[in-house]
Order: structure tokens, then sequence, then C-alpha cells
């Protein structure tokens, strides 16, 4: 026998049984629908991207796999600046840019792939992760109502998932650095720092971060935690609790205003899903206006932010001399799913697809077992046909193995009729192809 | 303005516009259901393996792209064996050796996903692409029903993306080597490949390389040409014809058998849908039995076969310690779009998947027709509301941009019935969210 290399799983590269698997696809076939009803076109860029597309905006903080030949022939340079992408804004941003002239604006897009990353790896963050996406982008503005849209679509595509309740919460930069402006506070990076992290140190360890950290006064402190704690879904106690900050500057009614338009826009949607809340920042300092920020209601093993996304004023300036101003968010799906998968959350779906095994009863019948495996098909059932004229009971554990729901028996006498098993409750009768209903 | 880094296509990597995208989408959604509906399961593996698991069989011909942490800290070692999969073949040895007392035996899967290689790029060699490939392995011994259900599999999948007619060729590797044993010909691999390209050298140039490099005697060209010309998809006629060639080798006989098995199974097939070739012989080495081709007859431009595999005796012991005998085949799927896209045979879908545009009348009907679109999107249709309250002409020059068929108007007045336009014929009317079948 021949050496065997007995291979171990790579770490931070998760990897399905097909049961898993199949609640992993069924997740995405759900959210493509709901992406596609919202009229998102869908595309998908390569895996890699020109290194130098990856940094276009200088170095990054994202740990970035870069490919080289095994074998290559030393001459050949063509494919020497190679790496894997590491978030699918960067291949949106390059491919808006390169096929500008051939797109529909605004341009929607979804976009549902792998990406990569070379982190430490633990359950949560992983190496190879899929992410689901939705984009905006238009020539020179763009208008706010995809900045309402965007939680519709995104509440709608999590709640189908099973995974209890969900919150969107939303806020719009623009109202925080208006206020900045206002106080003279300077430093906004790492004023907006702090404030992003009110969830987690609470009101006491913001007030001690902004007074050592950046020097902010106790007065100015107050005001901007006055700020940070609104939580509303109304725009118009929204308005009254920022009118109560008396800021006069242009930034911050815009960014009130936008804000105003895009709650009053949600306002069908049901109670808790989404709300108005003034400390969601995000870190990125490419957002502009509105961001997102979600929470899952009922996963308390899943803390942070399961899809998160924003308005940027001009995503593909690193690449066209256009200004394309955009707006999107982003699932993280592998994140979220692996998170589930090892609490206990994800129920294995069956280990085959199929609704049915065809029982095969003996070689001279295997004609007449494909030829009903085929008839039903046709009427679109999934049917696995057993392999071999092996013992009814051998079969029929196979079924139970595979957890395929139904068993049809094909006579094995033609004056019989067919019968057909449902393997959950026991029940057993007569059926034709005609009169089956699943 | 920063400083543009304009992007250029990267070689070999494909990359599609939403309207072809969208078709890609559709092909693989097609085969995706077929391969369901026969009972195969999915699995996803790492785009990664360890380069110990692509080499475990010695160097390979495929020219592997190794990865690299750009930023790496060079005392991490856990991911400097990684290099991308070059197929799925070896990822699923790897996987089912890995899972092995996870899975339920025998083990009928599919996988769609993309592989790379850094081959020189041309149309129908790219360095990205998707395979779609369905196998089954089993434990010791692989009933032959799979063998036969292979070709009905790929036939569906492939008729179902109106391409034309195609034909899958089969023959069984044991019928010549089973033959060449008793002429006594040592130098298999040579003869079986020089035989491969009866297709394209004919058979003077067939006589003359046996003949000129390896040394194989007239008489017994002879022979060897009358069976790799056999074509035929009846058994009997297949039995006869390879009875004239008086061979007595038990493997020849057993090849014969298995090739009539499998031709039994077949018969309901349409006319010119499958063929026993015994030309074909696949140059891999690892197949022992069952072998398949598949040829577009309505393509010209697409020459090659555009679907192969056939049946390994052995799949996995590079990796376990056990006998797991598989069959597979494998479509090609980029190759063949990017060949037919490249000659004007794909047709390119609408640039976004809306059956509905929903108009937006005035900014007071905003609500009005979010919700019109969100009850349409609950009955199943894909609906994208328009984004302002622009011109209508406007609202229907996108539509028509974007080539969605149906644009709807919700009324001005509230007094008035909502109407429906249909952009392909011009009709417009009267409708309602109760009333609307497209």
């Amino acid at each position: 026998m021949s050496k065997v290399y007995k291979p171990s799983p790579i770490s931070g590269f998760p990897e399905y049984l097909p049961e898993i698997r199949r609640v992993e696809q069924q997740w995405i076939d759900h959210i493509r629908s709901v992406f596609e009803s919202y009229g998102f076109c869908n595309i998908e860029t390569p895996a890699v991207e020109e290194i130098e597309v990856l940094m276009a905006k200088g170095e990054t903080d994202k740990e970035i796999y870069a490919l080289s030949r095994l074998q290559a022939d030393p001459k050949d340079k063509s494919d020497s600046r190679l790496a894997l992408r590491f978030d699918q804004t960067v291949p949106l941003a390059r491919y808006t840019a390169q096929h500008f002239n051939e797109l529909v604006f605004p341009f929607k897009r979804y976009q549902i792939q792998k990406v990569w990353r070379g982190e430490r790896p633990q359950i949560g963050r992983e190496r190879e992760f899929y992410q689901c996406d939705i984009d905006v982008l238009a020539v020179d503005n763009l208008p706010l109502h995809f900045d309402a849209e965007m939680p519709a679509v995104i509440y709608e595509a999590l709640m189908g998932l099973d995974i209890g309740n969900i919150q969107i919460k939303i806020s719009n930069r623009k109202i925080l650095i208006g206020l900045l402006q206002t106080l003279e506070i300077k430093d906004v990076i790492s004023t907006t720092r702090i404030i992003d992290k009110l969830d987690k140190i609470g009101e006491d360890g913001v007030r001690k971060s902004l007074s050592e950290e950046v020097g902010i006064s106790e007065q100015n402190i107050d005001t901007l935690l006055k700020l940070s704690t609104i939580k509303t879904r109304d725009a118009a106690v929204l308005k009254t609790a920022l009118s109560a900050l008396n800021v006069e500057s242009e930034v911050f009614n815009e960014g009130l205003e936008e804000l105003c338009f895009v709650l009053d826009y949600l306002s069908f949607m049901p109670d808790g899903a989404m709300i108005a809340d003034l400390s969601i920042v995000r870190g990125l300092d490419y957002y502009t206006g509105t961001v997102y920020e979600t929470n899952l209601l009922d996963i308390p093993e899943f803390t942070s932010s399961v899809c998160s996304g924003g308005r940027y004023d001009d995503l593909a300036s690193s690449y066209i001399n256009k200004k394309l101003p955009g707006v999107g968010i982003s699932i993280g799906l592998t994140r979220l799913f692996s998170v589930l998968l090892e609490n206990g959350y994800i129920k294995p779906a069956a280990k085959s697809p199929a609704d049915i095994l065809m029982v095969l009863p003996s070689e001279d019948k295997r004609a007449l077992a494909q030829q009903t495996a085929q008839q039903l098909r046709a009427k679109g059932y999934k049917v696995e046909l057993y392999h071999a004229p092996q013992k009814i009971k051998k079969q029929m554990a196979y079924a139970e193995k595979k957890a395929i729901p139904f068993v049809w028996f094909p006579p094995f006498d033609d004056a019989q009729p067919h019968e057909l098993k449902n393997m959950e409750t026991g029940e057993q009768g007569a059926i034709s192809v005609e009169s089956l209903k699943l």
C-alpha cells in the first residue's frame, strides 16, 4: 500500500459535512432571493486582485494573502502581482471603475463570495469566510432612498434565517461630526472611536477616556453623552432631543434631516426591528453619512454586529476620475454561521437532498424503477434510485441513515400497485406518479 | 483629487457584466437542481489545501498557486504550506478520508466551485474557472449502477443550458487493457495516448504513431484499430463486434460486461444522446473502468470534450488506509461558457433581476409605493422601487435601460386605480396587487 499522508483540518478554513453545508446553502439561497426581490443584480469578481488595487488607498491593516506560482516560469510575470481579496468593497470599487461605461446607475449590486484574511483564527473569525454584500453606487449624487432601503432589505434577509429577532441600529455620522465642529473638538478619530465603545465600556468609561485621552472638557463630554445616548425610532422624538442640544451647524442639521428621512421611510417596520442609536459611529474612516449595525436579540453568544455598513461619499476615486457615492451593508455570513453552529443553534439538514428513495426490488425491475424515478423528477421531486437489488431492509436503512423522508416501492409483481412509505409516520400505501403530492 | 490607479483586466480571471453573470448563475442553478434531483448532496471545500495534500501522488503537471502572507509574522507558520486547489477531485479524496466516519456510503456528492491553475490563459482556458463535479464514492465495492447513472445526470444537466444537442461517448478501459495484455503490448501509456488521438489524427496517423513510436506490429495495429473504431449504443452489436476480435482475457470480458450494463441502463436515452465509442480512453492514469467524454453537436467552435470523467478503483489511498472506489464526471463550466460567450451564443439577460419597476409618482406617495412594492414581494415578485419622484419619462427610461419587463404606476390621486405597463407590448391598464399574474 502506498504511503498515506493524513491530512488535518486547516485552521481558519471551515469545511462542513453535507448536512451542515445544506443549511448554509439554504441561508445563501434565502439571502440571495431577498436581495433580488429588491432589484439588486449579482456580480462575482475574481478571487484575486492586483496588489496595487488592494493597496490603492495605502497600506491596509487586513492580512493579505499573496499568490505565487509553485512552478513559475521566471520570465512570466503576468500573475506575480496578485493577491486574494480581503473584502468585497475594494473589488466593487475597482469593478465599477473598470466597467463604468457599461453599467446603469444607480448601480444596485449584490455579491455573495468568500474573502480571505490571514488573521489569527478563532470561532467567528475565520481566514476564509463568506460575505453577503449589497451596495448601491451612483454618479455624483445618490438619493437618500437607498440609505433607507438598506435596513428593510437586511431585516428581511436576516429574519428568514430562523435566528430569532434582530435589531438594526442606525445613525448618521454628520450629526456627531457637526457637533464636534461646533464644540471645536479636532481629534475626530479618537473621539468617535471612544464613543463607539459606549456599549462595551459604559458612560463612565467613555467619560474617562474622552477626558484623559482626548482632553475634552466636562461640559463638552456631557453634551457628547447626551447625544450618544439618544435611542428612538421616532423622527419627531429625535428632532426634539437634538434641538435640546442647541447646535448651530449645517452639517449637524443635514445629518438630522437625513436620519429623519430614513426613520420615516422605515416606520412600517415592526416594533424593535430598527432604532436610531446615536452611539453608532463605525470605525471605518470612509463612512460619511448613514451608518448601520445589527444585533441579534436572541443569541447571547453573538455579541458583535452581524451586519454593518453605511454611506461613503466617494468610493472609487482611487480607480477613476469620477465621484461615485455609495451606500452598502454586509452580512458576515460565515462569522454568524460558525458561532451559531458552535453553540448548537444550527439544526443539521438531511444528509441527502432527496425527497424520495426509489427502492430497487430486483435486477429485472431496474428499468421500471429507473423510469418511475425519472417521471417523478419530471414532476419536480428529488429522487435517489437505490443502486443494487439488495434486501429491502438494507435499502430502508440507507434511507434512514440519509434521512430521506419517503421510500417508494415499485411492485415486485406488475399486477400490484406502487407503494409509498412515509418514513416519519410509518404510513404506507398504494401510490401512483400521477397522484403523488408531498 | 487623489492619485488614480487605473486597473486593467487580469488575464485568465474572467469577470462578467451583471447581464452575463445572470446567465452563468441560471446555468449553475439549473445544473445544481439536476444534480440534487438525483440525490447528490453538496459540499464545498476551502479554496486552499496543504501543498502536501495536492502533491500526495507526486509532482503534478498542474500549475499550482501557492499562498503567502504579505504581512506575515515570521514566527507564525500556520498557513505557510497552503495552495489553491487546481481541481475538485483531490479535495474530494482528502475530504472523504478526513470525514470518513461521518459520511454515509455510497457517498454521492456534487461540488460547484472555482479552481485555479497558473496556465497560459486563452479563451476556454482560464486561470480561474468553475467546475461542476459529481462523484460517487463507496467503500471496497462501488455498484455499476453509478457508472450508468452518470451520463443520465449529465445529459439532463447540459440539455437544460440551451446549447444544442450533446452526445456522451462512453467506453471502458478494461476492454483495451485486456486486449493489450493479450497482444503482449507493454507500453500501455503511450499506446492509449496515441489511440486517444484517433479523432484528431485519424486512422493513418494512429497507425503511423503506433508503429514508429511504440513498435507495434501491423497485425496488432489492425486489431487495435478494429477495436477503437467501434461505435454503437446497442449492447448486442457491441458484443458481436468484440467477439469477432477473439480476445481471451478476463479483464477484456469484464470491461465488455460492464459497458453492456451501462448501455442497457441508458437505453431510454434519446437517439444520438449517448454512444459507446471505444476510441475514448482518457489520458489520466487513474481511470480503471468506465470512461466518459461529451461533445457538443451544434457548437462547432467548441471542439474538445465539455464534460469528462470515469471510474477509478482507489481514489483516496493517499490519505486513508481504505479502498474507496469512485466514479465521477465534471463539467468544465467556465471553459464552455467563455467559448460560447466569445462566439456570440450567450444571450445576455436583463441588467436587473426585477420583474417590476415601481414608479414613485411624488414624494407624498412614497409610503404607498413602498407598501405596494412590499405586498408584491410577499407574492413572490421581484420589485425595484424607483428612488426619487422624478419625471415619469425618466423613470420609464430607467426601466428600459435595465430591461425591467413591467412598470407599475401607483395613482397620483387616491380615487384612481393602480396601473401596470407591459414594456414589451406597450399595453397598459388598471391593476391591483390581488389580481396581478405575470
